[in-house]
């Protein structure tokens, strides 16, 4: 059986002495074994780890009542959450869904999310599109009280109450929260609405496998059995103790890059769709590794979009980044460049080519073009775009993270410094309990 | 009368030492006094320089009355472009429509993008698109040969054809592109389709203000005049050789940090709609000064939503970047946060603000909190998002990108490096003339 997830890094490893990989690769090795053993920093939060493996059914029909029962009437379900409570399903519903989905979706509920900003300009805009359309609510969060997403829930749970009255409510809003915990959770218990857990021990950045993704993603018609399959497939793979797994390799070649003054990442991809994906991948690595002033600064590109923009500076710039390239190897669209008797654009030779086909070679002759501008150039490669190679990859992703996070010496599983903007914030919208400097009073939070 | 742009430059300059600041911005005021001389590197690029107050009403004129045509049976537009001949309209439409206009557009066609990738699906599913709607086509390119968007068009134009007829493509193909020169000038003229002129002295990233911004940008239903007007106030103030010339004072604050180990500016926005803007000046300043193994790595972030995911390296991680945040004062629309009678969110501290107080808040908060954490921030206030605002920002940047590529040393205004992949995607797809190693034969090109 071909391995879903295949590392190449011939082009990456030109840029690391020989010597030195192999020192690279044995602490990978070690950082997985710490990650496994529970040992390590952190360890409240790998509650991720076995997701895949650990999923009951019950909750797979849970999740299918909800979309069955929406599926009659609702129109539009407006997602709410932020970070780790929205990346994930936005990542996996953009990377599945047909690129113009909506205006050509076909049946069920179409998708939008909230409570990811406070823009005023947003929040009326949306109010503007909720009235035209008979509409339902996700809200996720831990707590309940975070920022953004509490102030979206109040307008949008008004919205609702308002025009449907309290019994109808019940159907249109479910609560993804804290099993016993927090604002959401007895709101949700005291209000009757449906509910989900958030397991304590997964982290937002790592909870695309939770209710928290896999409801939004299942509304949008995708089958996230699928996803969990591919992603326990990853669980097999990526727990074994040695150099080729894909995890470890990956955790080990960033990091000798890094070691080398490589110091931005650069996601690459070379599908439109692939977009939310690498927003996704920079919250998992820049929260789990942006710490101690450490860690690779992520970023990300869309080729060969962005080769019209950003590719002079990947070419010529700072020698300070090295790319890493998510491959697919097959389109799931037919469609051939056609034959033109003028051929003024001169493009006849291609004819009859796939575009696709034309694609794979940008990719090819991208890597050879940056890799002779100094450019380290490691690839991952999926077969193609479903759930099954999505679910894997993202597991992928959040395992390398875990090894690379601990080769790195960092927690990669707390995020202390998403607090400060926040402390200042609260101090300045005069929230009870913060004085002016933002630092909490003693028996507050 | 305030100024339409105001650098706020305090929570940067503590970051450079005050006996060297100075030298900066002399060096800034001589780089803006070479750039205005044309003797500068790359002079045969500077007619961007003067469009605002260049442009004939004739142009407009000619604008509107494709706008007219269209808008009588025209559903959707499709703009075929890539890089400087894509993101100035994408930026400008995005940040000046309804968050949810594909749903609740007013009178007008859609606008949608194409020729900005490779991607097979996405011509597919674009295709999928096209054959529900009455369709129209810009098609942007100087050359009309750049592989991406010569290839949609090939697609486009065949299934206009087919669709339309002959007489009917005439009205509904239109060319921007060289004035006598290239495959799709030819082209436009053989077939009769209307055209516009890129001017010879504008390079693509500095082309929004040109038909290839300005017809897309006013098809979305965008006063251009207003855009233009803006753009016009600008090209006056940003021509004073003075140290308060903002875009003086924005190119010698971002040339002083990055001596000082800065490398990564990230561009920051609170407004989701500015996300594109962000993309526009990551090519004018990645492809204008990332050259000769130098320039300030160009990346950007959208806030809160990315607080909750590029915050903690923001706050924590290596210490070398620093943020040029673009404040808007005022948002467009008026929503406030509702009371809550049990306030089981403890928002009702909050309750009767508006939204945007809030999210100004998060602002102050987050510049508080990562200047502590040691990211200079320079901050670009101007009033509120519309038409004139935003043409006098990005005339502003344009100008400072100028001014600041010269106190690099580079020249601001080509863009060799993209052409690298270029050669060696050709010798891979076997383009004639093109040998095994990407090298152009010597009677070609």
């Amino acid at each position: 059986m071909k391995d879903i997830i295949t590392i190449n890094e011939c082009s990456a490893l030109r840029f690391i002495p020989e010597n030195q990989y192999a020192g690279w690769q044995k602490k990978a090795i070690e950082a997985l074994k710490l990650l496994e053993s529970g040992q390590g920093k952190g360890s409240d939060f790998l509650g991720w780890i076995g997701l895949p493996s650990g999923t009951p059914q019950e909750l797979i029909d849970q999740i299918k009542n909800i979309c069955n029962d929406w599926q009659k009437d609702v129109e539009l379900v407006v997602v709410i959450g932020i970070g780790g409570s929205y990346l994930g399903a936005k990542a996996v519903i953009e990377a599945l869904s047909h690129s113009f989905s909506f205006w050509l979706s076909a049946a069920g509920p179409q998708i939008v999310f909230a409570g990811q900003n406070i823009s005023e300009d947003y929040l009326a805009e949306l109010d503007d599109l909720m009235k035209t359309r008979s509409i339902a609510c996700i809200v996720i969060s831990k707590s309940g009280t975070t920022t953004e997403p509490a102030i979206a829930f109040r307008l949008i749970k008004q919205h609702i109450l308002g025009r449907y009255g309290k019994e109808e409510t019940k159907r249109r809003i479910v609560a993804i929260t804290d099993k016993s915990r927090g604002a959401l959770r007895h709101m949700a218990d005291r209000q009757e609405y449906r509910s989900f857990v958030i397991p304590d021990n997964v982290g937002g950045r790592f909870s695309v496998l939770t209710p928290v993704g896999l409801l939004p993603i299942a509304l949008a018609g995708i089958d996230i059995e699928d996803l969990i399959a591919g992603a326990l497939n990853m669980e097999h793979v990526t727990a074994e103790k040695k150099a080729d797994n894909p995890a470890v390799k990956y955790a080990a070649l960033r990091n000798a890059l890094y070691s080398k003054g490589k110091k931005i990442e650069l996601l690459v991809n070379f599908h439109p769709k692939l977009h939310y994906v690498t927003e996704w991948w920079k919250q998992l690595f820049g929260e789990s590794e942006g710490k101690e002033h450490k860690g690779i600064f992520p970023a990300g590109v869309d080729f060969t979009t962005d080769l019209h923009s950003m590719g002079q500076y990947i070419q010529d710039g700072e020698r300070h980044l090295f790319e890493t390239v998510i491959s697919v190897a097959s389109a799931n669209r037919s469609l051939t460049i056609p034959e033109d008797l003028e051929d003024a654009d001169g493009l006849n030779y291609l004819a009859g080519k796939h575009i696709d086909e034309c694609n794979k070679m940008a990719e090819l002759g991208t890597c050879l073009a940056h890799v002779d501008g100094g450019v380290p150039n490691l690839r991952i490669e999926i077969p193609s775009l479903n759930a099954y190679n999505l679910g894997a990859l993202l597991y992928f992703f959040q395992k390398a993270c875990g090894i690379s996070g601990y080769i790195l010496g960092v927690n990669p599983f707390d995020q202390e410094g998403v607090e400060a903007y926040k402390k200042y914030m609260f101090a300045l919208l005069n929230r009870p309990g913060f004085g002016t400097r933002g630092e909490p009073d003693a028996n507050h939070r």
